[in-house]
């Protein structure tokens, strides 16, 4: 659970080599999704978000296909976040994130 | 309602220079916030999240402070959103929007 | 006219889901890009640079293929454009636009 | 003459502690400013939509302040320039660049 | 030891309020700055190029600062750090970066 | 000699086209990588450091490879500059710059 950020190419060569940072992170990550007020999902919600105003377009897949599959997380409900990418983050970085999300 | 964003000093300029661009800023505020699914709140966190992640200490105060007098948004809400950034966006994008949660 | 944005994948699909958010984008838009002073063509130029400055490969090539279809922006013009980036963003963001340029 | 950039602080250090650096500076910014198409002014502009656009208060300042008092540009001209600010990178960075412009 | 950047404000807060959190960074930074082949000096001058790359002004004033006080970063180290935010980063960032190293 | 970085298809063009400008940027670069007090190896960390920062994959690549080529700069190595990244920068720019390591 909540470790679908593990699974990159990058992570795995992570916990091989360096065995104890690769523990720090895991650590760091279930005390990050461990809200005290928040819920996963609504912590996931926001990390779509600021993926997508970065506009980089990997992370953005990754977070968006990781709250669907682990979260249930819907096309309208990424639509809503999206929107507010737009208004922070600009054109650029909407459509971009619009054209994974209806590429999933 | 939802025109918090519309206070600051550059928006009144553009009010009184520009008023068909000041009309469509308002209508895509309207529309942005206006989500399908997700309420205000939910897309308020985002924003919070989005501004922190930058690092503009600005626009993540703005969005702290209208959150938090419009919307009742909590300090305990903030810093679950703060977390995601931290792991998204690193250490001094965190800390220093953890410190304007703190002076407000 | 000016609506060369508007044909990527992202906006086809807020144009049928959420037509009211692309109603209020064209109006932006055209808002935008009714400049006071400064003509379609210049304003197009600072996209450019704007576009190229962030690294953003996908925005860039976009930018500047419908200023040159729609504009008759030259290449030597993006090339002046493109030296602004170099002194303000640095040597990766030009190098990269420079590439897309040429490739053109 | 183009020569405003280096009226800064930080500037007057290199030249002293670093000279051949500094003088390979100038010869970048002249060569840079040098369009083979585009005047100087023109340049000047995509300058300060580059500098508005990430949000950097300090640069976007520095430029609006020289490309008013060096090339006469107006403010009507700057907001043309900040609308596409605010298409392609977001309302933080244009109500900043906005409120910069008005209290100039 | 190598704790500086838990100094400021905002880490007092997650301390107090997010021991879980706080430790997990505190273990994080460690894992970091225990390289297997570079030593804290050298790590600690590519932080300071990331801040100033970044034109994050107290990120790389903060650094600069702990980076002098515990691994006596010279100023002239520095310098030749900056030398490389400006072929990668542009003027902006670069000239940053020196006012706040010739104010310290 | 450290001249790496003019070797992508963009710096050819150029040095065709703008014969003037592409000599300053050597000049520039030469100036920047003749570091007073750092060797061109603890330079060259830095620029690694910078462009992963970014999360900009191509020029993260470009540096790694030439770095490696070049100044025999290991694996190893540029994981210590990666971790500073992961602290300063966050997860996503962490994960993708590890993973262009393993596949070099």
């Amino acid at each position: 659970m909540k470790n679908e950020v593990f699974v990159g190419e990058g992570m795995k060569h992570v916990k091989e080599d360096c065995p104890e940072l690769y523990e720090s992170i895991v650590k760091l990550n279930n005390a990050v999704y461990s809200g005290k007020v928040l819920d996963y999902k609504a912590q996931k919600l926001i990390a779509i978000g600021i993926a997508a105003s970065t506009g980089d377009e990997k992370s953005t897949k990754k977070q968006m296909k990781s709250g669907m599959a682990e979260l249930d997380i819907t096309k309208d409900e990424i639509c809503d976040v999206l929107n507010v990418v737009l208004l922070t983050s600009g054109m650029p970085a909407f459509t971009k994130a619009m054209k994974i999300l209806y590429e999933l």
